[in-house]
């Protein structure tokens, strides 16, 4: 497949998306395309943000999979995204769809790791839904978040030229284990969006080869990437760092004045932290530093 | 099972709720055990309203279902719960678990299925996520609602000697397919809670001998049901029409005051739609008129 060529999934969403009519009027502020939507509905200059997510048994998480770790990637998954927007969580409502042998003790343990990532990152379970099924477990995470509106970082805002950043090391999340016990980057992003004009920023959850596009995509530009910057997890081949998925890192893009004066805040702010360059987004139509990497499909053909 | 002792799912959940902690502060207004969250975030004396809630192929719907109905079937089975704490829908979010065969055309009309409730009930979908399975698909709806606060109804609230009330009639959803063309009562609980002042209210989603005892319990009460009178649907025995489920039907009581005049204001508003008194609220401790009738139970040993 071209990398010209709309993924399986842009394609299933492309299609659903001309089926949703618009909101009119200015409650809604972002809407399907952004990591989060967006809602003005509460005080002046505020901004709500609405998140759903879920993950699946047998393609997010695995049968012999600690119970609390996957409560901790679902709802982290959710933070990450809110994160993404330069928000905090806030509310969690929990749906669990379950197999008979997860009715009590496995959904116990699923909650106390859904209660750690909330004490961690402030939200608090405020409601959930119980479910049977006969296949592999389903849990969805919806998640509130706050931001402020003048913070809210989106998916479009970037312009050619700007400089690309990837937090953290990417690659191999399901090998190592890191799909179950990442932290969001949920501090970074709140600094990042405090500190510089963040121009357009979402989370890596499809890997950089399918994310990347995206962002350029709704920003309107194109990007050059340089295949050698990109940070890689200790093992990770460069294929497996632009395709895996799952990283739950930042890629942003800062105007190139800003770009110029993060890497040393950065470096005294979150010193454990990794913050590379790895290209900058570039005129409409050139998409380059990709080769034939893929990102996770859910939809591949 | 006796009918005093706690079904397996409400005993699930009880166990639950003792995980997760209390939120602090006066943000969030009403959270587990009601039919919605309840958040103030918006202007002063309204109430954001969050409910999730997912539909599971095999338990809520069949392969055969046509997939509007299924997307009809999962919106408006949360404008319901909505509906029944006097609110208004406003965001929806949708997230997609499906088989491989459902990607395409399947995934369509289940959002024009989703898009027709949205005309219908005035919410938007502002987002949502995809994701495959092997085994049956599960879609879930979170879902925003509106609320004035003065008008919120909770499931608590109810004191003894209110007049317990159904709208419709009850039993045979799933065999008659009332459960995927239902309509929510939107309109007959938007009017309700301007009109009376409810005392406690609540969808009828797991029969109301699974219902009804909780909506008791919410209110620190006990209740008394006259079996006779419960509204059944067209061939519906006191058994289906009590434990079947999926009425999605509101439960609600009325100070006895109120109670007296609502009959002729409900006829002369909502001719189509049948009112019937089922019984009345009492001392903690009273439970007659189920027998050893129970309701659909998602986690029944």
């Amino acid at each position: 497949m071209s990398a010209h060529k709309k993924s399986g999934e842009d394609a299933v969403i492309a299609r659903l998306r001309r089926i949703v009519r618009e909101p009119r009027g200015a409650r809604v502020r972002a809407g399907i395309g952004d990591d989060c939507a967006a809602v003005r509905v509460g005080p002046r200059g505020r901004l709500l943000l609405l998140k759903a997510d879920a993950v699946v048994e047998g393609r997010h998480f695995g049968k012999a999979d600690s119970p609390r770790a996957v409560g901790w990637k679902a709802a982290c998954r959710a933070v990450s995204d809110i994160a993404a927007c330069g928000g905090r969580p806030a509310e969690v409502l929990v749906t669990c769809v379950v197999r008979s042998g997860q009715a009590g003790a496995w959904l116990a343990e699923l909650y106390r790791g859904i209660e750690k990532a909330g004490r961690e990152y402030g939200f608090h379970v405020v409601g959930g839904e119980l479910a049977r099924t006969r296949g592999p477990a389903v849990i969805n995470v919806a998640m509130t978040g706050e931001v402020q509106e003048k913070h809210f970082a989106r998916r479009g805002g970037g312009r050619p030229g700007d400089v690309l950043f990837v937090t953290g090391a990417l690659g191999r999340s399901l090998a190592s284990g890191w799909h179950l016990r990442f932290r969001p980057r949920h501090e970074e992003a709140c600094w990042l969006v405090r500190r510089f004009r963040v121009r357009a920023m979402m989370d890596l959850s499809d890997g950089l080869a399918a994310d990347l596009p995206r962002l350029a995509a709704a920003s309107g530009t194109g990007f050059v990437l340089d295949p050698v910057a990109v940070p890689r997890r200790a093992g990770a081949t460069l294929a497996q760092a632009l395709g895996d998925g799952e990283d739950f890192e930042l890629l942003f893009a800062l105007a190139p004045a800003d770009a110029s004066r993060i890497e040393a805040a950065w470096r005294m702010r979150f010193p454990g932290v990794r913050l590379t360059r790895v290209g900058e987004l570039a005129a409409r139509g050139v998409r380059r530093g990709l080769g034939g990497a893929r990102g996770f499909d859910h939809f591949a053909a």
